[in-house]
């Protein structure tokens, strides 16, 4: 009795399947996405009210459709445990189930329309090019990361003594060590920056060495580190693939030249010996 | 009588091919392009009746000199199919038989003085250097193709928060989602942001998060990306040159290597065999 | 007598080098470093008496806790004079060393803060991968000197002539040159430098060409040099490591190869040698 | 007696020659220059009599010294011609001999002073590392041009269609191609950018596409292009050293161990024919 429930599962499953790798349904969930990146882009604009029910229908349609979506691909899915192994999987079934949460009263409105907004980013999940993408920005992380804290800790410094000395020149950007930080990311990207030093220099008139000392360690150390990752990223990614690509050739490497050498010499010593034995 | 018709075209033709080629020839297309871009740029200026009238004669010299060029050109080709094969070629015919129609009314006139501008483009498509500079650059646009894409969802979804979020603040910053995505392009570019972050946090005091991710993930995620692209690209070409030149002068590789050994290890167990049965 | 205290010594300095050792001491001392930060950042906001009493406790067992930990570092090393060779002992000692000064009187009172500023330098110096990042900054320092000499030079000399050619045009940005060189790096970074130009257009039609010149130079020639340095130091970094690997893997080289070959050229020339003798 | 005559100036020129190298000749240059740039920074502050008067006999004993020092230089070279085949010889040279004019009257008292200037540069010839880097920075010359090239055909269509479109809407800013270039200039930096587009959607709401457009082609195929071409200079440079490197070291190449095989196939081959003849 349970096998032949397992066994009409399989061939559900395998249907399912099938419809998830065709071309048309590949077409139709892209084709959903797009209409609901439209719908939210329509509704940033002051509708007539027939438009504005227009999108609720068709915003219905399509949780409904992402639904059905997800569940496809979760059914049609052999390995149950791996297919929440995926981050994008995971994150694609997040978005959705979020988007079910029914938000009727004005308060949360607001927020049901910014969740929605991320269904945008499925788009990253179906175009294998832009996954490739966002997973070699990934790669660069855990180093990054590093990078990340250095920049803050140069910044919190900067923070604490730009807020000790100038605290009463302008309370308003350097009133206290977060206020500051924010000011010093102004100052980073260069964004009306004289105009704060040159306040600062009328009560401390060698601030100047606390902008630029600043502005070249953030600037030039980010340019540095930025490059570096970047070119070490691809230069590792460039030998794996010229590895794999010699393996699959099939192209030779010293080590086999000289395994061949050490063969031949042994051929060349045998030889020798049956010379002199003769 | 059709052969000879032919062969009286073939002998036109092998001489317009031979002017082509002529040095004098090549610094006369550069000569008018360099006219061209010139009168363009003297148009600009208030200019006395007779200066007008004279850019007029020129403008027709020029039209008539292309036209004649293109022709010999297209007529000196001998694969007549392969001519437009060329982008630069159907790039020359598109702007000279453009700047072709006559356009007198004044409604008209702008935007013959606008097509007219194209032909300075031309200059690309004559100098060598620039044409590889370009398709060196065109070469990119897959991969590039994909970032772009990549960062117009990263505006998109930033321009419907801010859109939804700080619309009530500032309407001409953020009244509807084009509007948005041009003042985040603003953002990026770091043109008077702060202005814009400070006008939105009395109303949302964490709506720096807002601005300091979406410059990071722009900002950072460009360079990133136009690094790792130009990188790729230039080792891709760099590799592809460096093993032309390695066959081109002859210079073994490790294959080559393993074949010589290979025969070497054939003639070695002959020998020991012709030994052995000595 | 002296042998026995030799070994008590000895003793408590293994005692000390294993509790150096112990995760839970490097915890504490990256949490106490991070309390330091803490506290630093605290007091920056305006805080009621009572939280200043604590800030202030808490510094006392900070600067105390500092002490013990550079002092059992110093001691359980087993080369008294190798623990000064190291820059980042070097730091650390003399942060802590100067936090101890006592500083009462309210005019002190900022230079004590500033100092206890750099406590959360040490967090570069205990987590090694920071330590790693700055390293690797230092060994582009002496080819950047080199970069930043020059860059000074250029600087040196547009601010000359700024300051000659635009003295009466505004004092305020080139009375001299120090302060010429300070508008020269405002314009570095392309802040408001537009204004500063068209002030001087008005007198010099042509000041256009010093600010584009000047602008290329710096902006154009820093990034080529920043870049080529940092694609520089990688290179070499990948090269020493990629050899290194090679030789702990014991990959064969093609110097391996030619011994190999020689070998084996010798055995088949005694071979020939012996047949010959036969 | 011409003979004598000969001998005498070649041991004066040896003499000069072995000063050129002492190092406190170099010291002494290098010393001189640096006075010379501090008074040229110090003629930008406004000084008492007695300074000028100082700074004028400093200048006169400057000027002497370079005299000198060329004089020495170029005595005790061998090939007189090679010398002026070293662009910093002749550059050292024309500097020098510029500044001896004498200028006294006030007209041309800024003049002589702007050349001066030029004088700070003579500190680059002199440290053969800051040499260095100009060199490298030469050699991408050539591929520079090209692109300096197409980034002007670019700012001339642009600043053409902008003059074109925008005269009537600010001339301050569009008046012509000129000064349209300039705008451009300042609109690649990004510098008040939003507002010259502001004003210009006004009129044409679609001009957005003018501005972004051009900013993306000029920051990002500037940015891919100087990449490129940095990258490139490098990797040209790290290829040839590592080829001098293993050259220099007499390291084998696949050349070398395909010679060598050949060399011991025909020794097999010898062999195989002595053994079948016996």
């Amino acid at each position: 009795m349970k096998n032949i429930e397992f066994h009409m599962y399989e061939s559900f499953r395998e249907r399912l399947a099938a419809l998830k790798e065709n071309r048309f349904f590949e077409f139709a969930v892209i084709s959903v996405i797009i209409a609901s990146a439209l719908e939210i882009g329509v509704k940033t604009y002051d509708l007539p009210n027939y438009v504005v029910s227009i999108t609720n229908h068709l915003d219905l349609f399509i949780t409904v459709f992402f639904v059905i979506e997800i569940s496809i691909r979760f059914i049609s899915d052999v390995d149950k445990r791996k297919f929440f192994k995926s981050g994008w999987n995971i994150f694609d079934t997040t978005v959705v189930i979020i988007s079910l949460i029914p938000v009727e009263d004005s308060e949360m409105a607001l927020l049901a329309r910014l969740v929605r907004v991320f269904r945008v980013l499925r788009m990253v999940s179906v175009i294998p090019e832009l996954r490739m993408l966002i997973n070699s920005l990934l790669k660069a992380m855990p180093q990054l990361g590093y990078v990340m804290l250095l920049m803050f800790i140069i910044f919190y410094i900067y923070a604490a003594i730009g807020s000790y000395l100038f605290h009463n020149i302008d309370p308003y950007l350097w009133e206290n060590i977060s206020i500051s930080m924010l000011t010093l990311f102004r100052v980073m990207t260069f964004e009306d920056w004289t105009d704060i030093q040159y306040a600062t220099m009328e009560v401390y008139p060698f601030s100047w060495i606390y902008f630029l000392t600043f502005i070249f360690f953030t600037a030039f150390a980010f340019l540095n580190m930025v490059i570096g990752i970047v070119v070490n990223v691809m230069e590792e990614e460039r030998q794996r693939e010229s590895k794999e690509q010699a393996d699959a050739a099939g192209e030779p490497t010293l080590v086999d030249v000289m395994e061949e050498l050490r063969e031949l010499r042994r051929m060349v010593a045998s030889s020798n010996k049956v010379n002199s034995d003769n």
